[in-house]
């Protein structure tokens, strides 16, 4: 690990992704968020996101349960939203114990820090409240589900428990991890991807698509799913968008 | 992790080691060792030594910061000393984050876990009290000093995460042999993908969208290229070419 600078961000950080993004997603204890820098900070993770934490922020007890872990409650960013919280990141996981009824990868957090070391652009893992973890429109923003294998008979991680894991891995990786031999394009930001989604979702309500109105919620998950899955890079991005205003406003040649 | 049983020994075990051994020397506080416990049941892991625990041994303080993890907290077994406690055991790890003065092979978890499921006999992994660790007399017992790379800038793993990331490689090596757990739906035929894209292309074409003449052959090679880039499943070919017929046909509701 001598490759870890004070600040943990590898040396090397120039020709690989940079280090993930902790999303902790409507935390509900001071104490547990401070417990999740300390693990952090551990394998060199510095950036912490906090999307609507159920006390506010900052919170007086989550300092001394950091254990010295300062720097990263001190750079921790407040986000009103999990969208705007990932919108600058190009790979979304949600960490989830339980499988959900969402079609999406399920990977592994070693699988995870693999693809993160591989892949270029800022990934972001998103952690749910302590007690209930992420909701299903939370796991719909991702493009892929990390699952800690558990013991199937007594599956009990805590926040700290989740995160150190993950973190964990991410920095096994970074001693093993190459600069990919060829430069991918990463895949949009999710502001980008939102705002596709948005134009897809304008035309279809217009078009009546969105019938009935119970079962809309879930087709838009479906939609979102769909449209996720493909990490399209921004020029494909663009080019859906160049689509659907065809589609919206045809001209005769 | 489907081939642990619910006490988490593997299936296969007559044919691969045992699981390890985990052995708390020397513990102070009732709540570590119950946290201990919890860490290890999450990774399959059920058999908890004790050498010596400052308060005393049952302690009250361990049952509720477990968790749950009561049949590991029941069945830890008590002793006055170190060697006592391995004296079954023919591997024995001494986990230490610094490097001590005692000249003995250093090796990461995952190293560890490799080694444990490889060779045959019990390991032991030796734990020290939370503040001091292992005293040098301790580490002499070991045959190899287990240590976790960690960010040399800030280490500070508590016990219980020091035997959950032990636990949690022990428990990889039980599942890398296994197939993944989720299989996921295939991707559509070639067909149903060609009928989609004509959909579209059809569509496109009426709207006016390719254009001019010379580059159409290279959009639509793009647009093949997005759309077989994320390997949708017959259902989601479905659903798309829901949504492109919903924008040809609009209906007012």
């Amino acid at each position: 690990m001598s490759e870890l600078d004070p600040a943990g961000a590898p040396a090397h950080e120039a020709m690989t992704a940079p280090p993930p993004v902790i999303v902790l997603v409507r935390p509900q204890l001071g104490q547990n968020i401070g417990k999740a820098a300390r693990a952090m900070l551990n394998f060199g993770l510095t950036e912490m996101r906090l999307v609507a934490p159920r006390d506010g922020w900052p919170n007086p007890e989550a300092g001394p349960a950091a254990s010295g872990a300062d720097l990263v409650l001190d750079q921790a960013r407040l986000f009103e939203s999990v969208a705007e919280a990932v919108a600058d990141c190009s790979q979304v996981y949600a960490t989830t114990v339980r499988k959900r009824g969402v079609t999406k990868p399920v990977v592994t957090p070693a699988e995870a820090a693999m693809e993160m070391h591989a892949a270029p652009g800022r990934a972001a893992i998103l952690f749910g409240p302590e007690r209930s973890g992420l909701e299903t429109d939370d796991v719909a923003i991702a493009r892929a589900i990390l699952t800690v294998p558990i013991n199937p008979e007594f599956g009990s991680l805590n926040l700290a428990q989740a995160v150190i894991l993950v973190a964990y891995e991410w920095s096994r990786g970074v001693a093993l991890a190459q600069p990919p031999a060829v430069a991918l394009e990463p895949p949009a930001s999710q502001a980008d991807l939102d705002g596709m989604i948005g134009q897809l979702e304008t035309m279809l309500d217009t078009a009546g698509y969105f019938f009935p109105p119970d079962r809309v919620p879930a087709t838009r998950r479906t939609l979102r799913t769909m449209l996720t899955k493909p990490g399209w890079t921004a020029q494909e991005v663009r080019t859906f968008r160049g689509v659907l205003s065809a589609l919206a406003n045809p001209r005769a040649r």
